[in-house]
């Protein structure tokens, strides 16, 4: 337990908005974006780096435990305290002060409490954003703690990609600060510290500060939904796809006909853009964009698309059986509204898993005859980034069935699948959601003896004291 | 010293073609591209994985030093041997059986051995290439362990945005192999360790296997050489490209009018493109490329490009003073040719460095005000690629300076340039080279305290016995 003398201390470093010590002020902090309900000895809100290291240092020297905690829209318990009551939680969220543009430069150096939808609106307006695209409105110091990928991932790639530096405080005994990178693209002078705190969910430090890269904005976009002619040929689709529009192309997005239909049903403002209103077993959103203004003599980019569908649609053996281009703000509308639709369906059990890019629709042709035979009436709704590997795979139980109650029946619904997708297909058990508490046991499972060693001995040297809620 | 019964073992390891003892065969072995000779006690030159790790073993059990050596085209003495004659070369030469396309995924599982151009030479059938556009032609693993660069990392990056997957020998008394990776895209579970051993020189293990991204080879380009209105308006002309042609502008290269003179003045084959034979004092070579197939309809890449710079050119107060597209190959010959002609003015002194974009020109201008001040005689003959903030910075003294055959001239020399790089200017003394021997010292002296700890504290843990030719 956190005594007294201990909590009257922190809110000496802090001052009296700087801690929180009421039940419903903490409660906020205590419960996970969808999963999870913890019980937290404090929050810790710090205003600077200075206060991060202040704090940090009292708790390691004092053995109290301290989770950091973003945004807190993760899926994996990685940012909620556990049911101890013995963790403080360490709230990113009065970092919010700095927001610097270099404009020659293309980066922000930034405050890592800020969230993304604050970030890029404040950027709009210099043509320029930071390029992840995201369902959840994290704060940065989250997306860097569990390098977020998202649906433009194919153009931009992932947090780690756009990150050029970083200001860290790690959990020794002096709150050691560590400032790496300040906005240079190239520079190899030793070891890329930087790394070791992207994805790894705060247990080796605390981001507090970070320079990203920016990208212009697309000035044109052009969107069309494909239905493959059969599952296994949405590869062939890809590359045929890839091949006529090389970079042009920014998303290519699969959605099962399950999730689509979810989202129709529970979202009114959608349209039904299929034939007669019948949703194909799988579409995929493709997005072709140009960051360059629209320009005279320019072919627009939708007769671009039109023109590169037809001529794979009447090559031999055509791997497309439909395929239509819409208005982009629609076509997203729908692919944004699967998460919300798939959440009304019933109980949601979710996963993010990805693989290469050939073995995603294997793997779910695999799944979808095995999972009658190993859980019956569970419905697959699985949608994610088939130009990145990345599969939301989400199933569905009934709400009135008896098994929703069952903690031991998900559990094994976890283990089978997770085996399948890591074991069977060598794919990933966390794409873009890192690890927390909830995935903490495939990761010992699943990661090697000698890496495991090795991370430990990482966290040795980086922050030995209890931070986060991962053991690594 | 090595002695015989060490020798005897290595080759029982490695076979008779796969361990050099005679000076002779070794030659090439203990020359360094451009500076540097040394002295091998023997080069290992294993053909698998199974191999590196046998002799790596045996190396440490028996305390011999080993320096990885991969194509042996670096600048900074981090692949040669010292004089000792104590310490062996393990070689990568002979790990290339390995050539594994994955044509959906757009990845290549290769063998470290293989050079940029064998491997770009393979892929072009399948309309693809691992994109990292360099002068030299190196080895994978030796483009790992420096994470190169090049003149299309503004659009495509360096060698770790585009590195998947590593199989890794750590220098410990097992040779432990880690597999890192497997051609995932996103993959966020712990901690990243190929980052610790991407662009660090080899030191802390030996990279046997890589699995690279592949990107869709250009099939448009257009090229122009900008001339601008002053070295200070190179910035605005930078931000006004990339505002009017965002993700289509591929390269945006930096050229004194120095280094362009010495090219044509040494490599015959070179047209001079500038009016009245003037070389401008400074040119900048801008390309922008689609990777889409040309189509009907489409605008012209030559025609977009004019076009943009008709309307720079027309702005008020235009950052231009004169602009002309041409021929992508004639322009890129010059440009290829600089680092050669530069080679022939006299003794060179190369700096690879790099800045914040914004900063770039300041510092060549505080250098063009600053150096005969200090330095009497020394012409700088910079080029270097603007876009990412790197600067090859060379220094050129008439072979027949008595201060040519003057070690501490030259160590002087250093001194300075990286002071003021460093201290003045936050740039980074090694942009694409990471550490060799030859900038140890720099290492030693520029890194806090802190991060040495640190880094000292993960050869502990990764690779405790002696490895490469940098002390982190």
């Amino acid at each position: 337990m956190i005594d007294n003398t201990h909590i009257e201390a922190l809110r000496s470093l802090l001052g009296e908005k700087g801690l929180l010590t009421e039940r419903n002020d903490m409660a906020a902090y205590e419960t996970g974006a969808r999963y999870d309900q913890g019980r937290a000895a404090f929050v810790a809100r710090p205003v600077s780096t200075e206060e991060v290291s202040a704090v940090v240092a009292y708790c390691v020297r004092n053995g109290i435990a301290l989770v950091p905690q973003s945004g807190n829209t993760g899926l994996v318990s990685g940012a909620t305290p556990d049911a101890s009551g013995d963790q403080g939680v360490l709230s990113l969220d009065r970092l919010t002060a700095l927001f610097e543009l270099d404009r020659v430069n293309r980066t922000l150096t930034a405050g890592a409490g800020l969230r993304l939808s604050e970030v890029n609106q404040w950027l709009d307006e210099a043509g320029l954003f930071f390029p992840i695209d995201l369902g959840a409105d994290p704060r940065l110091g989250g997306m860097i703690a569990t390098n977020t990928g998202g649906s433009r991932f194919l153009r931009y790639g992932d947090v780690r990609r756009n990150t050029l530096g970083l200001k860290v405080v790690l959990a020794d005994a002096r709150g050691t600060v560590l400032d790496l990178g300040s906005g240079l693209r190239k520079n190899n002078t030793g070891v890329d510290w930087k790394q070791v705190f992207i994805g790894t969910s705060g247990a080796f430090g605390i981001v507090t500060e970070c320079v990203l890269n920016l990208e212009p904005l697309p000035r044109q976009t052009a969107t069309a939904f494909l239905v493959p002619s059969s599952p296994d040929r949405v590869p062939d689709l890809l590359v045929a796809m890839e091949e006529a529009l090389g970079s042009y192309l920014s998303a290519f997005e699969g959605m099962s006909g399950n999730a689509v239909s979810a989202a129709l049903a529970h979202v009114p403002s959608l349209r039904n853009p299929f034939e007669r209103g019948i949703v194909p077993d799988f579409v995929i959103l493709a997005e072709i964009s140009r960051t360059s203004p629209p320009r005279d003599g320019e072919q627009p980019l939708d007769a671009v698309l039109e023109e590169v569908l037809a001529a794979i649609w009447e090559s031999e053996s055509a791997p497309l059986a439909d395929a239509f281009v819409g208005p982009p703000h629609e076509m997203w509308a729908l692919r944004h509204a699967l998460s919300e639709g798939v959440k009304h369906s019933g109980r949601l059990i979710a996963f993010d898993l990805s693989f290469r890019r050939g073995d995603i629709m294997r793997f779910l042709d695999h799944m979808k005859v095995e999972m009658p035979k190993h859980f019956e009436g569970v419905t697959i709704c699985d949608f994610g980034h088939i130009g990145d590997g990345g599969v939301h795979f989400n199933l569905v139980v009934p709400t009135d069935d008896p098994r929703v109650a069952d903690g031991a029946f998900e559990a094994r619904l976890r283990e089978w699948v997770f085996s399948v997708a890591v074991e069977t297909f060598d794919g990933s058990y966390s794409a873009e959601h890192a690890i927390g508490r909830k995935n903490q046991v495939f990761y010992d499972r699943y990661t090697p003896e000698a890496i495991r060693r090795l991370a430990a001995g990482l966290k040795e040297i980086t922050s030995p004291g209890p931070l986060g809620s991962v053991t690594f």
